[in-house]
């Protein structure tokens, strides 16, 4: 039985896979009404999401499935003090499979350790969010036609925004990709992703703070949120905030190709007026999350009918019990009697497989 | 695409080809019951209201469609800031019809206006709710033949029941229809609903404040909930919510065909002695909503079909981003970046097209 | 029309005939697919209840049959006051059958007696929680091929635990099975279960305050959770509680096919040391619990089917509007114009028919 964490749980042969898949569902939605007939889905949404929530639900039902699950903690038994491993065991005899958000991070893995189905995690804190990157690549492939050979910046807050660590991560594993870093100081990625990923893969990289200097040289321009709470400097948030803002105007400095992404949900930094713009890609990025979802669904239900031994990390540098992480998010915080598992890292160091934060 | 926003988006004859369905449905359920398969109904409910969200949801089954959706904002995007806008561009790729409850009064028309899927208000705050007049009218035809030369009163608030003006806006089509309006001083019927709909299409009608004095001329009778809120003086509220309340004993006063509707929930305002009064109509009032609901569902979904052109309003007397509306419910205080809308009005004022506020 | 409110509402005929329906889904659920399709059922959770209602939810659903409802009572219409019995005569309109959970006691007999469909009590308070007991029964049967001759202990919480009682309830029915009660002094049994069962049915029992002395005698161990709320002496629970706790250690003690119960969700009394333990059964339970589930709501919507008649309680003895009942989580103190009813129980008191409380 196979589960989807983190986008790395994935081969590149498998995205290709699902990227293929996709396309199929795309071209034949009809094949694919029926698939899941007699299928559930459940969606346990311990904070509400209701972008990612209806998703998934309008996955499984153009799949021919149904659904089953909550919305918030508040209508859920994780009131009564359930851990997140019971509820893993009892929802596997309701559904066949589960699509789960969290606000602690390894909380999806600890679902996907203890029941009986698989897991996808629908977010998990600040720390995965694979979906999400599905529906950017297929965004990206279907506009552009590939990976290999793209400019990609990426725009705002690159210190927080797991979204973009996440497709920076997989596109590392296609060729000849540059990235174009655009931030304010504060909010500048972080260094582990760039020795993790950047450097570790040879990557053609550079950073700046301007989005308009950086425009006219990107295929892809993905944009994220920049928040005032993230900035210790009022002022500098007020100096820096609307240089992150993309509106028609500046949209005219980038090339007749170049395709628009955001996350969303947004707030201000695209303007409404890029909308209706032909580059602008976010609503269909929308779309293509369902459609990656439908794919991604299809592939763990084909693989669980197959191999229906419990989902397990097969890592045997993993040390269990010896460390006990720090971070006041992860699940190992919260979760009763749960094993503490670290894995080593390149500096010598062990890093939490919950969190995958370092000690 | 059509949407339907307000009761008035409806013609006469397409309320009649409603009513015509309706009958239909009613007569062979089993026609339809797949008439929507593959479909989905999104129930966007940004303030909880069961009964109508259950309505249109129970709709989208029983014509073999399925359903996603929220019930209430706490659940959704919109705790993240997420307009109406992005919401209905959104869910219009997950889904191929909304309905949607929100508290913002022209929010519906929003969505409508930037989703590519047609909308069905469920209710926006105390402007428009056109599926509840749906139900009145249906059940008006099915218990009484017709609304021709009816004489129908409305009992209770009728300063603040969207339901009744609305209703009184749908019965001013038909052909001598007489109106009774039974209210406290303090609750009378607006005097613009009495401009606009009643002295403009010459309709007979009286003013009282006596219930039991109205009863025995009555065909329908139409009650409301008298709220303690709405009174500035206790005192009148306590002299008066009695003869407001509506009694076996006071029933008694009625022809014997007469019909009592109530657009629910009830409080007190009906006793619960007269349920089993055969004249009491109001839970077959609930029955037509959900068939009322199953036919505009169908009819929107074959318009979308036929025309997938976006909805727009198609108004050459819209002037756009001259006014502000000034109502704080108006959906034009909160959305981001959205454009003012206002037509001009018979005494040379203006309205705000989202609200229906006057300037 | 049949409506389950208390597990006494069936008989042992009834019972044994669920068990054996319960036997054959197992044995070709592809049999009972598509049993409900065209099928509605209500979920209408006053109070939150995750495994509860997607239980309900899944059984539907696995019967062919579709789900409209509400997990909350923020996001129901009761929070605009509706009474229950208004609710359930609405819903009649919209579904075949309801699932109700509800804080006051007696809210779902509210519901049966109003509405025009079946109800089942999904919990009502700490009242009655029949399918809770049906799972029990079911997965006893399984694991040990009947309840004849069979040694039973429930440890823990045995004066609020209404799961506790109302198996004991049921299993007064077969023959020769013998009761092990185990607790501490605070939460021995009421005196009301003795009298009205186990002396009532002559069945034979033991009290005791030491698991691990009883575990070696047990067929099934039923554990409930001690909560340090129902102490009024804090020393004694710390000196108590962990002699409630079910650990691997105190297992092996018991039997090889002794087998563990829980009704879940547990909070750490039994440790998850245990969980892999072939004698662990209460994940069993949950799946038990689904499969009955589905086997009642084939059983009510098929009598629904024959009879359309009213659910109502035939029962001469009961005394109607002359007993106010005092328990202040009884329903009758809340619901609108509700008519008091009440029976004479043995020792000359009477006792409330919505609650069961005596007088």
């Amino acid at each position: 039985m196979r589960s989807v964490i983190d986008i790395v749980d994935l081969s590149v042969e498998e995205i290709n896979g699902l990227l293929k898949t996709a396309s199929d569902i795309i071209k034949n939605p009809k094949k694919y009404s029926k698939k899941c007939k007699g299928k559930k889905i459940a969606t346990l949404f311990f904070e509400p999401s209701t972008r990612t929530r209806l998703s998934f639900e309008s996955a499984m039902l153009e799949l021919g499935g149904s659904v089953i699950g909550f919305s918030s903690a508040s209508s859920s038994s994780a009131s009564k003090g359930e851990s997140v491993s019971d509820t893993a065991k009892v929802i596997s005899k309701y559904a066949d499979i589960i699509a789960m958000r969290h606000p602690k991070e390894g909380a999806p893995l600890v679902a996907a350790l203890n029941g009986d189905i698989p897991v996808i995690n629908a977010g998990d804190g600040g720390h995965c969010h694979p979906t999400q990157t599905l529906a950017d690549l297929l965004t990206i492939k279907r506009e552009k036609g590939g990976f290999d050979n793209l400019t990609v910046g990426f725009c705002g807050d690159l210190k927080y925004g797991r979204t973009v660590h996440s497709i920076i991560g997989a596109l590392s594993r296609y060729n000849n990709v540059k990235i174009v870093l655009i931030s304010p100081n504060e909010l500048k990625i972080p260094s582990y992703v760039k020795e993790d990923v950047l450097d570790k893969f040879n990557m053609d990289y550079i950073e700046t703070d301007s989005l308009e200097d950086s425009l006219p040289s990107l295929d892809v321009l993905y944009m994220t949120r920049v928040q005032e709470e993230r900035f210790t400097d009022r002022n500098e948030y007020e100096r820096l905030k609307d240089s992150y803002v993309l509106n028609k105007e500046k949209l005219n400095k980038a090339k007749e190709d170049t395709i628009v992404l955001h996350p969303l949900p947004r707030v201000n930094e695209i303007s409404i007026d890029v909308d209706d713009d032909k580059r602008a890609c976010y609503f269909k990025q929308v779309e293509n999350g369902k459609i990656m979802r439908m794919a991604l669904i299809l592939m763990l239900l084909d693989i669980a009918k197959k191999d229906k031994s419990k989902f397990t990390l097969n890592d045997n540098k993993i040390v269990y019990n010896k460390f006990k992480c720090s971070n006041p998010v992860c699940i190992s915080q919260t979760e009763q009697e749960l094993k503490g598992m670290a894995k080593p890292v390149d500096n010598g160091n062990y890093r939490c497989v919950y969190c995958d934060k370092d000690f």
